[in-house]
């Protein structure tokens, strides 16, 4: 149901079933770093239909390991798009009354630039020389792609965890092209644990051989062993401990007794294991690397003087924050300095912390509580931009 | 100040500075999964002088990646016992007064039999073919020193985290032989998100080529990259995440600004690192295996038809259980679990939560309130047990 539409402006081409906009061209887009990147492209997805006045666009906003299939089948995994809970006709980003857009991060890897991508200027897969790109960076990129597409300014952009990030960051970047922004379970900046986890996964493919210096794709080589384990020990801290527990407490898989040895005897070590396995086969060891790099990074007070309230003065976009309260991996109290940093700013702010025991990954899961307050959300929301029924 | 004594029975050898007991060579081991294990050793280190009445015995349990130097100097890496704080002239484990025993487990790699020993059997390191061990086979062994060291009864058993498992295990296997016990920080049981995070472990050390099927000390390899992962992602769950932010926050390393790179730009990453390259100096991949393996299998309930209170039943022994109201790895709840337990079995218990922010770690630093209710609990319970002041 994915719709490219008559909007699409040239430089367009369609790669695994995604479109691809080339940007960049005239003007390299300047990096947080400094670098000057272009031409770059960025490959998304829309769905449903730009009404005459351009103005019931939302934007999704992916997290760490998503990509631009918010609301339709993955052309590597077969699998449904990865938040159709939430997205399509009649869902609560209603795919007959909004259009929305979601795209592949910069320095992703299904089609937006990033390490895997052909360097321009070599000829040959970026590998490490991408540069390090910031959430800025991302949203900025995104910013281009709207640009492009012929879209002024968004009714709504959303997303959760990393995905939260980019909500923020544009707000702050683009206060008048967001009427309304839903950051869900993330924070205004990345925490020192979460850094370390994220370390974590980078030593983990850093140290496997397969990653040649980053260089695999010219070896032919792939540094599976090590992404996996990367994904292994994020997924843990997506997750609760009461979910872990009950969902497997100590439970056996497929046998009777514990078998003293090193195979997965326990139901959570063959899940974690498949966890790792799976991942391995839709995503790239390096964008691994550049994308944690991004969220660690992320400090929006930083850019502001050490104030976040200064990151979103004299806004005039409606906030909804949500957080869960089983998110250890970014607890409800780093979506409240959000909040008070909006208030402080006086700005239109709702927040709401939902009760569930399904950790950070309860955005991503069927969160009736989440359904509802967001519907509310985005009818009052609507109603107040005049967007038509 | 580690003195060997007179007491020390015949087949000691000193090995790394510890005293080493040959065991199990008129009769071997019977370990849990049915291996019979004979004869293998058991390297120790004691502090002190037993009393003539051979009544004031102390057993410290090491935790996963401790060893028996808990008072004095690692003889690898040259620093202060691991317990130094707790353990000395003086202190509240006070070996004026005490006769403390502290024994490297069986499965480890200071001078215990375990997979970097050599196999009496083939005459090569043993690797994957010494058996897997669990905490009653752990205990099982440290018995057999007390036969052979001469020791009767202890008058009491410490330890923190694996240690504290060890504790329990020591309580329901010999009742008789434990006067009093002090369980720090562990549970009666590994939940299923220790689990997961013991296998992020094992599957980093197994994915490093050099680990060669664990056969690495044949091939003169050494998986320390495996290792290093392992043991960063294991520090994270020691800390809290409190203590992360307060130590580290997202300060930078020795630098103005971020370097938009993937070296390590925040002071918690160099401290991770730090943390794994340090400890592939003093510590065994093979042995991590074996321990982690230990823990996961460890559910004392579970020996008990799913019955905690059972492994208890009709015990004298003394009991007082700690926990940190900041460790989430072996959470406040769980030690609670223990003592419904102990109480339903009508035990004699003191049960203290220390408000600390520093995690699961907190057991093995400065803790003043922990030392005063040990030194409060000891003191008493060796007034009950009519040991000379």
């Amino acid at each position: 149901m994915a719709e490219a539409g008559s909007i699409h402006g040239h430089g367009e081409a369609r790669v695994q079933g995604a479109l691809v906009a080339a940007l960049g061209r005239e003007r390299a887009l300047r990096l947080e770093s400094g670098v000057e990147l272009g031409p770059f492209t960025i490959a998304y997805q829309t769905y449903g239909r730009l009404d005459a006045e351009r103005r019931n666009a939302i934007l999704i906003c992916h997290a760490l390991t998503g990509d631009q299939h918010v609301a339709s089948r993955h052309p590597v995994t077969g699998k449904p798009g990865w938040w159709e809970s939430m997205v399509g006709p009649g869902r609560v980003i209603d795919t007959e009354r909004y259009f929305v857009i979601c795209a592949n991060v910069l320095g992703g890897c299904m089609g937006s630039s990033g390490p895997t991508e052909i360097d321009p200027a070599s000829g040959k897969p970026y590998g490490l020389a991408f540069p390090v790109v910031t959430i800025a960076d991302m949203v900025n990129a995104q910013a281009l792609l709207l640009d492009h597409i012929g879209i002024p300014d968004l009714f709504c952009v959303i997303g959760g965890s990393m995905g939260g990030m980019q909500v923020l960051q544009w707000a702050a970047s683009y206060p008048d092209r967001v009427f309304a922004a839903i950051p869900i379970a993330c924070a205004a900046r990345h925490s020192a644990q979460n850094i370390a986890f994220h370390e974590v996964g980078r030593q983990a493919i850093m140290a496997d051989p397969e990653w040649r210096n980053g260089d695999y794709l010219s070896f032919g080589t792939n540094p599976r062993s090590g992404l996996a384990v990367a994904r292994m020990a994020a997924h843990i801290t997506y997750l609760s401990e009461t979910a872990l527990h009950r969902k497997f407490g100590r439970n056996l898989q497929n046998r009777e007794r514990i078998t003293f040895g090193f195979e997965a005897d326990f139901q959570v070590e063959s899940y974690l294991r498949h966890q790792g396995s799976t991942f391995v086969e839709r995503f790239d060891a390096n964008s691994y690397l550049y994308i944690t790099r991004a969220m660690d990074y992320f400090d929006l007070a930083a850019e502001h003087g050490g104030v976040l309230a200064k990151a979103f003065s004299g806004t005039r976009t409606r906030f909804c924050v949500v957080s869960f309260t089983s998110d250890w991996l970014f607890p409800t109290r780093e979506s409240r300095e959000v909040v008070h940093a909006l208030n402080a700013a006086a700005a239109n702010v709702s927040f709401v912390e939902i009760e569930s025991d399904k950790g950070h990954d309860a955005f991503l899961l069927d969160e009736p509580e989440m359904f509802k307050i967001l519907r509310g959300f985005l009818e009052g929301s609507a109603e107040h931009r005049g967007l038509r029924r």
